[in-house]
């Protein structure tokens, strides 16, 4: 089963290809490459399992390749610099594209070189882990960490295309796996209570790894992130209701330090504390958090954020967030299970006593 | 006398303002502030002389400050990452806007740190050298070197307004002055012949600092780069005519490292050298190139390449300029004075020509 979609953005649209066996298909990158010289970014895990065949769709191609380390650890400044010396060695020129083959990691870093080196060159995204194909492939949203805030460092540029290959998740682990169920599970909680349904059904064919469910999960996901993204680029309002589990994920991620929760797995529980504060503001029920629970539980993720980080020094980390915005901090809360809202009305008691409930036993 | 001009982007169009004791007038940068919170960023000359004076425009909001060493050297990613540092001890939001109080390496420092932070932050430029307030004030091209070769990272990102003010001209080095009298010279070779006529009449009131010299020979200039890069905001076409001298300028720069040559000087430099070749292709006569010539020496400019650098070398270096595509040198070059065009149908044998002609002697 082989499908796509299409991202409308105007004179930046591009297309999302999904189903098994597209790395092999030539057909899909080459009409959009800018120029005859490809870098292929990809990481020390993914390339031995991947760079071969995706080599294989551009031959007679000036191809260099850029391996960084694996691991959210590496996605710095620092790393990035290293990118921009293999294009410059090369040299690459201005119509050269480069070719995110990995994760998010990857997808981030590869896109953010596109958007600076030489101001701007094109880019290609081949997404390998769950999270990659149904998150960043649709927005255009790349970035690096800084040791004082996640994604604080980026830009937004679109890629030429997105390849999705339900092939190359055989060999994703487990738990990134999950990882990437959890955002597929936030775009049932945001914006689509039928898929949130589907979801619940289908979850052990997921973990399963059937291919025909995963190509659907992805679609589903990528249409309604699309969706949003079209209506707001550049994350002026509904755009940021992406965000569901967002600031609190990223407080815990950076309060754990880089790495050490997977970002699904930080958003899983972050989803769960959103739910927990939206019923304390008496918009959802009891029943609506447990179903959220229950079904990230399935799932095999993480509903609480760590006994490591005490509720002071999460809610410290949450002001640092890019959706602080006056010194407010604007939360993506449920109105309904499918239906999300963004407030920066929180009473500050509400939010300390979500931070206090929702943490794991020491 | 003051006056301002509007740069037409659509939805980033911006203004201008040019005349003397512009940094006194808060209503000229407050409108165009996102939030309360400011980032000036300066360096450790211009700081001392303005940075009073500007934070006198910027009384009751939240003013930050970051000064950068001075110099073409500090235009590094790491100094980048020092700007990020400040922005996130801050912590600055989304709505925060950065001043760029400074010279082109501050410009363009600032500028690119507003484009990266949390993905795009506002930010007005206050040039505070010739160069800047003729060059880098209009087209939002922002930049950090690499070792490997000069701007090469960077991004298109237009700042809210400029204020470009004659007064703070008083206290630049004759060296920086010239230099930028050289951008000024470029727009009369390019698209401006009465402007240069105005220039060779009008040099000696430059060199004094008159004011209201200076005032016009900002405007004129601005508003010729204000109109190349409304009908090619990305550098697609026409824009490269801006790049007159640049592709030679830029091997001088980055052979003799960062800074030795101020851009302007090389600029003057390579645009004698563009001359020679425009010459040997036949396009303009001898007169014409000692015209040209003539005016860069009267500003006290260099007029050929230095002699620490071979003919050898330098061609190497323009290879790695982003005026290269698909392995070919383009190049910008005079039809007649006031009218340039860009070719990549230089033989090669010319270049080297123009090369070794253009050298100063050991």
């Amino acid at each position: 089963m082989t499908t796509h979609l299409e991202v409308a953005l105007g004179n930046r649209s591009y297309r999302i290809h999904i189903g098994a066996g597209l790395l092999g298909e030539p057909q899909l990158i080459r009409p959009h490459l800018a120029g005859n010289q490809v870098l292929v970014v990809s990481n020390e895990t993914v390339a031995p399992l991947y760079l071969e065949s995706l080599r294989g769709s551009l031959a007679d191609l000036e191809v260099f390749e850029h391996i960084l380390p694996d691991g959210e650890a590496y996605k710095t400044l620092e790393s990035l610099n290293g990118i921009f010396d293999t294009l410059l060695r090369a040299p690459c020129d201005r119509q050269a594209t480069i070719v995110a083959l990995g994760g998010g990691v990857v997808g981030d870093m590869a896109g953010f070189a596109a958007a600076c080196y030489q101001r701007g060159i094109a880019y290609i995204q081949v997404p390998t882990t769950l999270l990659a194909q149904v998150d960043s492939s649709v927005g255009g949203k790349t970035a690096v960490n800084h040791p004082l805030g996640k994604n604080m460092i980026g830009a937004f540029h679109q890629p030429r295309c997105v390849i999705a290959d339900t092939d190359v998740l055989a060999t994703l682990p487990d738990r990134e796996l999950a990882a990437g169920l959890a955002e597929v599970i936030k775009y049932g909680l945001i914006r689509d209570l039928e898929f949130l349904a589907w979801l619940e059904s289908s979850l052990d064919a997921l973990l399963a790894r059937d291919s025909a469910a995963l190509a659907h999960a992805i679609e589903v996901s990528c249409r309604n992130k699309a969706a949003v993204v079209a209506a707001d680029e550049r994350e002026a309002g509904q755009r940021a209701l992406l965000n569901l589990g967002h600031s609190f994920g990223h407080a815990i991620e950076t309060g754990m330090g880089y790495g050490r929760w997977l970002h699904g797995e930080a958003v899983a529980a972050g989803m769960c504390m959103a739910a927990d504060l939206s019923r304390r503001m008496g918009r959802i029920a009891q029943s609506d958090v447990d179903r959220v629970t229950a079904l990230l539980t399935r799932a095999g993720l993480p509903v609480a954020a760590p006994a490591e980080l005490n509720p002071e020094r999460l809610r410290e980390l949450m002001s640092v967030d890019k959706k602080v915005r006056a010194g407010r901090l604007h939360l993506v809360l449920l109105n309904h299970l499918g239906d999300a809202c963004i407030s920066d009305q929180v009473p500050e008691p509400l939010i300390l006593e979500t931070l206090t409930a929702c943490r794991s036993p020491a």
